[in-house]
């Protein structure tokens, strides 16, 4: 009808969007194995904790480097603005609802201080774990040369949404391939949520990318500003990058998802899509041991003109342990997040999390509120 | 856009999602004949009761069996745990519902007695009912032999997901073909989905399978591992490797749609999708008679670290009979069961389910909530 | 991958999922002709009303026929099974609303008396209206000849699904050929909601086929008996049968679309459709002067083992002619009908109802609830 | 299976539907340029305020202009009906609900004065602001005579459905090419959902169209009426014939998206979908400013025969300098426009307008409700 065509639009999918397809072979839970390895590190569980000040600090990065796992703490979040971030985090929860925002963009005003930044480096490493920072693009380079020598273990470049090619009139844009070069440890980018930027992030030579823009098909991003990618989808594309890149370059790059994953269905499909680790925000604010104490809330919040985001009420659910490994007595998915992925594994006959990336997932939306209490149907042990 | 491309994800659909379309031929509704075979076992009704404690006693056996149909006794369940099952029945649906979880846990943490095993077939028999009980593929070769001896009619073989290739470190693997010689009765086997699987099954030699995971879009098996298939695709998947499997071998192999089926429209659109027989867990859960007295709750609840689903108070609606054959003033498609299947035979021109396996569907979203009151448009006799 | 194919399910769309698309050249809304004729009858509104007791009677056919369109009496129903409607009605609308349905179906246990058949048909000559009565196949023989012999003007056969070959042990098959022969008069047949099954009703010689089977996504015969298709596909198949068999034949087989039609924006989704004209049931049951006192139910309710539909209040919202030709304050689309197809019709271009048969839908989900009061857009007059 | 095939429906998609995908570049906010030309005026916001009483007046489209926007007043509303319109206003927001529609028809009822059209225009002059005006088809040639004299210096021409073929009985038609060389100032038309009208209008040499008919899907319109267009679908197809019309003429004719934007996320998408500029009612209704004093309403509320609208509650929510450029604390999309704007264009790497046309959007339907607190995600800065 149209002599220009009009503009295509293609079908994204979210983790309530999808399913995982048993496989034709089973296996037993306890056969499954779930390492997930960067660079020299090995780790037992494919889980690290997101660089948010509710959910990551340096104690937290330390429990995370117990269960198996890794522990990301923000270089320019709470612990490296106030000497006494305990004090803050009380005050930012004790806060009343509709003064949340705007108390979370005076406490951010705070500007970033270069001692604390190698003080809450030598908090984790004292603890013996893998010390995993993250820094926004803006101040990488700065930063991460004072976090390389307090004995930084993993880097994290990290911004809402990062490509290999920012331009910007303020600053000279970030070259990633020299920070990698420079700093000599593992570099994870993000967050992306499409093959070709997935594809030229993987180009410059650093070693994962973190997958995720407005996370959820109803996250603030995607209201405020328009932006986003459901999970399901931006997995599949920066998955099908890695598989490319590898096909040519032999090199193996991360794939982390991160944000939007909320229970252990969630965290199964991710993988079901071609994660090789993910990342957990709000499933880790409702430990015991969070430093949000039953609240969270994203770096966007704190923007002093678009915030992006809200302090959200995630509740206390249980010990850290707990959530990633059960027993547990909740069903509803928030709980024993690691013995999920292993029975999900098993029902599709995977050994590794290598294999599971291959699982068939068909679109079958989640059904939402009253259909559950009829919908149980047949669960035999 | 990507050299590699992305994985397939096919769309799957529920029984809300469908409706039968009327036929080029309408017959009445006396007409319709609704024989199901199993072996040498004809029921008039195309009916199982789920295996599941709520549902399923010796004495719902008998019941079943006097309507036409086949009640289903699970080997691993209360009734061979304990000697008097009563009891603890009354103990479970007495538990507050924030205790329910940890509460099936214990109960189903008491191991299963083999005299029991025993006894309840007896007492099925006694009442001159065919006797169907269930076990898991763990415990299969074991209690099969028991059973068998003790004079079960038939075997059912039932997990959460059941392949014909299960891998364990623990447990020698079941191997179907050799259960299936052993035994000389009929031989259910399942859960399973997809037509690879089914047809891996049915080239075991047994003699149905049962198809549901996570039946309902919003099963807990869902949430919590992220994997089910929506019952309409599951069935019309296991139908085509029923047919299929048919013309290559000549041998018939039944196809039992379970788990997911709530009303009259729901079961009369399992037959559609190609069930020869389904099997329902709450709608007999809602009789009187039921054991779990107007609760339900799955096995799978009751496992020690990662319980998938929880107790439901599914309320009492009337007498087995009643569900069943009506006569009903209850609109809302839970009571006469057979009589909505006859009546929408009736209006596709089926004069057998194997006809009825022929209706045409469409997918045609049921909407919830309001727009039911204004939409209930002409209804003549 | 599967040798035997799945099952084909094509999707169908029900008034919600469909809006109309502005034509190309608009014209004034008085200039819209909505003429509609049915052998030797011009109605200057294509519009009835439906069989149903809540809605029609002697009187409100009367109603129709002096604003232009057709009202039907059902001659199964309380008006041909008491002498005395009036206090049968105000009992019906008395019962407590759990106790409904059990009322209805002792009130329609009552036969049908041959005396008052003629004497409510001729009520509504007495009054000079067009007067169309409806029966059911199985009765269609025996009431049609009493109808036509008291002087009926034209004849619906109706029930929940008619199709041209209908198969019964009970009675001989109506041959609509033959009750066209016989009668003389106009034969209105349904209700039907397929291309086939339209096609081979029209080739029978009828004058009109009613679409609509469970209309409305949501309606009972969905929950009951599975069985439905949506009247935007439904109309359109039987549009598309309608012209076919025009061109084949050169007679024209008015389709008029029955059930499901709420709100103006329904009902000129209908005619976008290809409805000749459309059969009304809550419209109408909500004037001031339906029998249903603002209540309404379906005959298929009464049914005495598996009703299908229940007792709805719809209330009370204005005279008949305001509910066709306003003028209202009511912003809703339930008053002013006329009004509304002519703004429609207006809007497309469209001269004729023929014509508004070919305006442009598309498919655009109408959002529910919340989005409402932050979508009211522009609208100048 | 039909020989005659069935009417095609194609999709169509509204804001909710749609997502915006990152691109491939990013750039920092600050270098985005959001410049929007008509005729000889620059605007630095490609903004426009609705011409609807409750948003709209002579010291409304001053401020609109100070801040970079432009602002259109009706000059067939309140302003030109009443002498003192600020009294009529203060009666419609005191009207308790109920009576709303009755009262907006009785202060529609009075006639506009020819005096009080040059008067608001020289208000708006008189202050140093560009004039925008509004008239429906009908009054076109006779009000823009008087405007144009009285020194407007844009007009536009707008009711719910324009064509430029419009057929009546009671006037002869508006022919726009005959209007655009008579008036000699930039011509706005509107409004319109589809390449073919878009393209239809463009030929006839005006300079802008505004689109959108029932915009968001589930405005009245498509209540009453059933038409409307979801506003992706329309201007993908109206930016469409844009591109095509300047491939044909070399003459570039404003899409200005009207109706439906209600965040900073619509409005991205808007421009992703082509708009070269946007109109907005309720986010202006919501400013301090605006004589809805915090109520909204349209023009087609008081048609006297079938309103299409109501008078929604839509609230003060800041003035409106800070609802467009902040800063805010405020995270649900609502201040900030402008702001919002510049971040998106950034996260696409879109240096101007024209770029932000090109970037990738998918279909991502944004979840409602409860998943909203779960699913917050990251969001660094």
């Amino acid at each position: 009808m149209s002599g220009t065509p009009l503009k295509e639009l293609r079908q994204a999918y979210g983790f309530d969007d999808v399913a995982i397809v048993p496989g034709d072979v089973t296996i037993n839970p306890e056969m499954a194995n779930t390492d997930f390895i960067l660079g020299d590190h090995l780790f037992t569980i494919p889980i690290m904790s997101s660089a948010m000040d509710a959910v990551a600090s340096p104690g937290f990065s330390t429990l995370m480097h117990r269960a198996g796992g890794l522990g990301v703490v923000n270089l320019e979040g709470i612990y490296t603005r106030y000497d006494d971030p305990s004090a803050v985090l009380e005050d930012i929860v004790s806060a009343p609802q509709e003064e949340a925002t705007v108390f979370l963009q005076k406490v951010y005003a705070e500007p970033v201080k270069e001692n604390l930044v190698s003080e809450r480096i030598s908090e984790i490493k004292k603890d013996g774990a893998v010390c995993a920072v993250s820094v926004t693009p803006q101040n990488a380079k700065h930063l991460s040369t004072i976090a390389v020598e307090a004995g930084a273990d993993i880097l994290v470049v990290q911004s809402t949404v990062t490509t290999a090619r920012h331009m910007s009139r303020s600053y000279r844009g970030l070259v990633l391939s020299e920070l990698k070069k420079a700093v000599k440890i593992p570099v994870l980018v993000g967050n992306c949520v499409t093959y070709s930027v997935a594809m030229e992030l993987m180009e410059t030579g650093i070693d994962g990318v973190l997958v995720g823009v407005g996370p959820g098909a109803a996250c603030t991003t995607r209201e405020v500003v328009g932006v986003g990618v459901p999970q399901v989808t931006a997995t599949l594309e920066c998955a099908a990058a890695r598989e490319e890149y590898f096909k040519r370059s032999g090199r193996y790059v991360s794939v982390i998802t991160d944000g939007g994953i909320r229970t252990g269905g969630d965290l199964c499909k991710a993988f079901a899509c071609g994660a090789d680790s993910v990342m957990l925000g709000t499933p880790f604010a409702q430990s015991e041991e969070a430093p949000g104490r039953g609240f969270n809330w994203g770096m966007a919040n704190a923007h002093a003109e678009l915030p992006r985001g809200t302090r959200i009420k995630v509740g206390s659910k249980g010990p850290l342990q707990q959530i990633l490994f059960g027993p547990t007595s909740a069903t509803d998915g928030t709980q024993n997040l690691v013995g999920a992925l292993r029975v999900a594994m098993g029902m599709c006959g995977a050994f590794t999390v290598k294999d599971m990336q291959k699982a068939q997932m068909m679109i079958a939306p989640a059904i939402k509120t009253e259909g559950k209490i009829f919908q149980m149907g047949r669960n035999s042990a």
